[in-house]
């Protein structure tokens, strides 16, 4: 048996003067980069050093858009209508083709953001209106969506190119949710352990929750964080146990 | 002899609950929209709206970019490096294309805005990073540029599509420059008077300045504004004139 | 038995380029102005030149504070933790004091603006957040309440200065929230009609509900609209008819 | 003879989710703090947490207005209106003085930043417009001006309270003005060099130009950095060496 999975983390996530996370060490590690697009983080600068730097070092470029919230780092919900939703999603993308084109880059790959992302895991009429938009701007796009949710289902029912996501760091619970982060063990923050429970994830092709329950799941990418030195040191360890078990690490 | 030209306004000029001049009026007047990019004015919603009646009316559609000023309207000088300046313009024109293909419709033409156009009308070094990075977007968009300036310098050599334009309203000095709002005669009120005028520059292909100086030029568009009442009763009266002297209004 | 009464509006609602509402005219009808911050409207010129205006009609001038939210105008709610809002609120309500005393004017009441207003009208812990850290700021400060709402049970508890206000064109419900507008009859748009009701409220001392149920109410001031002509229209009509039957009108 | 002099730096440089500079390890260094109000840096949560922090250990507070330019990080020249700027000013002096009232503090004085310092130390006429506005949110507040510039001619002449400040780590010209960047020995990186010349200048009571020249001065505060760890380290060299030298630190 072959196995194969893509790394993937968020990155670009400075602002002006500000900047955020070690992506250049991240790039060492992970096969697919999620690029903020100028709304919660990012700015065009910010994301044509960062799609030059993932070109250069042969890793898949993904647009990465947020609601427009600097200040919340897009983490806070918002409650807007689809046209807007639709209109916002558009206006990303397209500037982040854009930006990719002026470097010599190209966007492969979307993946949502924070609270965006979280609403559209449970909320299928506003992950639709999110990736119709994203399909109208470019219909080949790879939708990476998080795996057996609201996300997926959307997806699979337009009939996109998408991949599967799951998270190298968190409990999962019995419904493919994430286990709350005010639990206790809702985080992994030892690589071996994180590399077993993948390694098991990807043998079975399930997630398997906390509970030891299998949901089938077809899982094409890992979602790493690099906003801390730990987390970059955990993301190169999970990297190197995982090629020590005979996955190859690529593009999905 | 047949005379034909094109005529163009700036729109989409509204921001979240502001609207700004009658768009809709004007899009029965003018074949080319300049639409405002999100920096100095318009939102993602705002552009779409703007698009969708423009590809209705049959009007071009074209990226208006300028500085990140919402506050200043993108009428302030900013001194910012060549990078930035080609990010910017890459963000703006990719996000406009974005929009523009989530409601069916195309970006044609790019048209600088504010301050940042009229530096680029005085210095070739910045006109060609804005330029330049708009091609490497869409090497087929057509630069609108202000006759016989450093903007058109510059898209002569890039060998660019591009279409040359003059404002309907305002005086010229002898440099091809627009003679300074604080001096008499600077805006013209009068659309009879403009449309004489057109009428003269379209039959002798020349911007004729205040002195009566021929400056030879490429005619292919000419400016109309919308932003108040009086303005958009303008436009329409120098179209009406324009058409009765023989003039066919259409793209270019 | 002698009825008097505050007008109150909200304005300075422009934005760089960006105009609403004709507060000049309103500020010949109202007697308290309520004037937004620059988060969700408003920016520091807009509020020196309304704050001037008020000033020099004699009308009061309160700060309107609002989420940071400018392309949604204040009016989507937003989830946001307690210390933030208190410190949203202090830097609001701070920098109008300076824009006030930058103009020889003075900032007298408060009062909450769109979505952070009726969260406010709902959940006492939030609105006890606001205003407490208004009074920190100011301990003197009027705030303007909906009243017979969380917000006035939190200035009661308080023991603050505190205003008790009601809508002219808005139907009631039985537990003193407004008729959504949704449902036919929940705005009133004759200012016949709404005079009318106003000054049944008024000599009741209680807020009258659809129903016809009274709510026994300390009635401050009463707001009126000034985005639309036909508001400020209606606002200027119903000050008449409330003169004319004797009511004065006046700063809380 | 008894010396003593003030340290200063600026701080609360953080947006939402972006930290800038180790404000914690510099507050045990300086006396005086100058925290960002928001518009080029700093938001509310920042600014609270910022002077609650000074407050602790006994550091004056200051205000540090600067351009509505976060990705410049007011490092931009714009050239706005008299009226404009003084709005600007008053505005976020005001925002300080909220926030510091609703953390229990107080704002003691007044620094300009970034482009918007450099401008006024060049030209006295923005330099008054800042200042007075300033002085009519509160006249008592001390203005801490570039010595020898004309910001310092304009305290002077309005009669304010104010404080003449030098750099640590900066050459001088013969006028007093700053030896430009890219010129070799513009900026010291030696904490035993620097302290050297501070101790010089205030024996002296001058600024030590690079030529030898000594330009009489009235030096109440030295500004020191903490941008990045080095800057840290250096500010604390200099103040233990001062402290060694016999110069009493406090504030002015």
């Amino acid at each position: 048996m072959v196995m194969k999975v893509d790394l993937n983390s968020d990155m670009g996530e400075g602002f002006g003067p500000w900047r955020m996370g070690d992506d250049a060490a991240l790039l060492d590690v992970i096969t697919s980069a999620n690029i903020a697009c100028g709304f919660h983080a990012g700015d065009p600068d910010v994301m044509a050093e960062t799609m030059r730097l993932a070109a250069k070092n042969g890793v898949g470029i993904g647009a990465h858009p947020g609601f427009a919230d600097l200040k919340g780092f897009g983490r806070r919900r918002l409650n807007i209508g689809a046209d807007e939703l639709g209109n916002m999603i558009a206006y990303q993308l397209g500037a982040a083709e854009g930006v990719a084109k002026s470097v010599g880059a190209k966007i492969r790959h979307f993946k949502l953001h924070g609270a965006l992302a979280n609403m559209c895991a449970e909320d299928a009429t506003l992950a639709k209106t999110c990736y119709s938009a994203a399909l109208r701007v470019n219909p080949e796009i790879i939708l990476m969506v998080l795996a057996e949710t609201a996300q997926q289902a959307v997806v699979q029912e337009l009939g996109a190119n998408w991949a599967g996501e799951i998270f190298a760091d968190r409990a999962y619970e019995d419904d493919a949710t994430l286990v709350d982060r005010s639990k206790a063990g809702a985080v992994l923050h030892d690589a071996d352990m994180a590399a077993e429970r993948i390694l098991d994830m990807l043998r079975e092709d399930a997630i398997i929750a906390e509970s030891g329950k299998r949901i089938p799941a077809k899982i094409d990418t890992i979602c790493l964080h690099g906003d801390t030195p730990e987390a970059v040191e955990m993301a190169r360890a999970l990297r190197t146990k995982l090629s020590a078990a005979g996955v190859t690490l690529t593009q999905f």
